[in-house]
């Protein structure tokens, strides 16, 4: 190891000057980059976001069985139906999976009865109170996460109790933070200021975005948009299509006065933003939105009045591929680029 | 250089089995890191941005002598006023620099003969269409950078025949993109779809934030928010000190419908966000705007009434300190992140 690091070194003159002062970076990238492997028991530091109406026990448990971690989406779940996908999850995969949880679930008690009665052995909590379920699910010896979109709502987490947290930047598909901060500048401020792991989210569809939010400060990642057009994923095969041909700037985040959401730019989207253009109040938001409408979307495949929750970087997802191929291409690409750094570094001369 | 592959490859058996085929990301990183240095004839791949009333040439020469590329920000400018801080950036520095021009700027042909008089070698353009000055300036043998925020406008600068393109993200300070692109998302979108040197901006005051842009395909980065908060700015004291203060989610995206400007959340600001919450229409925004908004805040110190332009990465910027500090600070943090990235290389099984 040292004797790496020495040979590293005659290539960067610039860096042996630093060996003597390393940095907290450094330290927690170096002592730090396997705490959410460790954490899960997982091979790669790689999460599928557990997305309403497109994860199902087929998709967690491809990617467990590829050696991520795999979540089951409950939001859009009733609660016999997420019974069934957590019993069929356990049968297809030996390896650790998770539930994801929105917090103002009406039947979240029943949720939270599931995943205790069948042992799950990692739950991510959002949308709500961290303090509200941690202590009783970590009391059942389950390990939780909460999604955060901002430095208060982090440091609220950690306070909480919880394992991680998984911070999501504003380029993210769905249910989006109000403070709009980007994944570039959240994912250094909550290391900064959280002590526990960190798995960054939002815009992440590559091995070389995932190598940059590890750069940044992240343990891990968690990739949505690239699992919502894979093969398992229980999207409608016209929202999969839609997605594949998003292009830049084809998303938008609506709904600030209700729930921020990011979609893709369909005639529904394009209705709602005309009415928030035109200063509509929450009520008529709320009419227009009506009921449903993202199961419209993303389920039943009404692309034009559907709800269709995706992130920015569906742009850069050109084809639907089995979940195990996406955990594959990532983890290729980011040693890839990795070690692309490290011969290029013999060019810089700086 | 092979054996240091080679020596690498040990440590990564992954990336071993990769070694026959390079991907186009491989190719460009290996081929393309330093276009910019060479391009402009520079140290380091570290712009500092030319923003309106910060960027005079003190800032310039200072950052061009330290081994980046310093911009005069001639929007704020007379045009008498823009020659002489070209000329005495001339006599500060014997290295290169450029001036920014917005161009919408209303006396933009005195600009333009200015820089063509004194000869300045770079000039970065924004805000206009890259077609109307791109030809003239390179007929003189000035390079030309066009600054963009989507891929749509990458390729019109491209066919423009520029010498480069900044793409900056939704998190960059002042005026912004319509599309709401993060640099996340944008940079590997306009990395993929043009041939020319890239450079990334909005978002990035740190080494790992460069590298970070670096990963994901910029041959450069262009620094905003951090020197503003330079000794050598001109940027009030008061709106220094409130950008050192600013924290996450302390600025926001205002005036969507008139020029989409990216502002510190004071008293302006509110007033403007709860007119367009209200559904104000262009005329009002306009009325509530004024004029010279931005030169009061940010030169005059009005921290409540003045426009403060500014990134949502000020809340990591801590401290004012000279260019030089800062380009040697980024190029360190640099340098070691990558260090931390060898060194974390062995301790990944995957």
């Amino acid at each position: 190891m040292v004797s790496k690091v020495v040979n590293n070194l005659q290539f960067d003159s610039n860096v042996s000057r630093k060996l003597t002062h390393i940095s907290t970076f450094t330290l927690k990238f170096i002592n730090m980059a396997n705490r959410i492997t460790q954490l899960f028991d997982i091979q790669y530091p790689i999460i599928q976001a557990g997305m309403l109406w497109c994860s199902p026990w087929e998709l967690a448990a491809a990617v467990s069985n590829a050696g991520g971690l795999g979540i089951i989406g409950a939001a859009s779940m009733y609660p016999e139906v997420l019974k069934v996908h957590v019993k069929r999850c356990k049968e297809a995969t030996r390896k650790p999976f998770a539930v994801n949880m929105p917090l103002l679930y009406p039947n979240i008690e029943e949720h939270m009865q599931t995943v205790v009665d069948e042992k799950v052995p990692i739950v991510f909590t959002s949308a709500g109170n961290p303090k509200a379920w941690t202590q009783h699910l970590k009391s059942h010896g389950i390990k939780v996460v909460h999604v955060v979109s901002s430095v208060k709502f982090a440091l609220k987490s950690q306070e909480a109790g919880v394992d991680a947290i998984v911070a999501e930047g504003f380029e993210a598909g769905g249910h989006n933070g109000r403070e709009e901060t980007t994944t570039l500048c959240l994912i250094p401020e909550v290391a900064k200021n959280i002590d526990i792991p960190l798995i960054a989210a939002g815009g992440i569809a590559s091995g070389e975005a995932m190598l940059a939010a590890m750069i940044l400060g992240a343990d891990a990642v968690q990739i949505g948009s690239k699992f919502v057009a894979s093969k398992e994923s229980s999207a409608h095969q016209n929202f999969k299509n839609e997605v594949i041909q998003a292009k830049e700037g084809g998303t938008g985040l609506v709904l600030k006065d209700v729930t921020p959401v990011r979609l893709i730019k369909n005639d529904f989207h394009n209705r709602i933003f005309e009415a928030e253009q035109r200063g509509a109040g929450v009520d008529e938001l709320k009419e227009i939105l009506g009921r449903a409408r993202a199961k419209k979307g993303m389920f039943e495949g009404d692309m034009k009045e559907g709800e269709l929750e995706i992130g920015q970087v569906s742009s850069m997802i050109n084809e639907v591929k089995s979940a195990a191929e996406i955990v594959l291409d990532i983890k290729n690409e980011y040693n890839e680029a990795k070690m692309t750094l490290m011969n290029a570094t013999n060019q810089f001369s700086w």
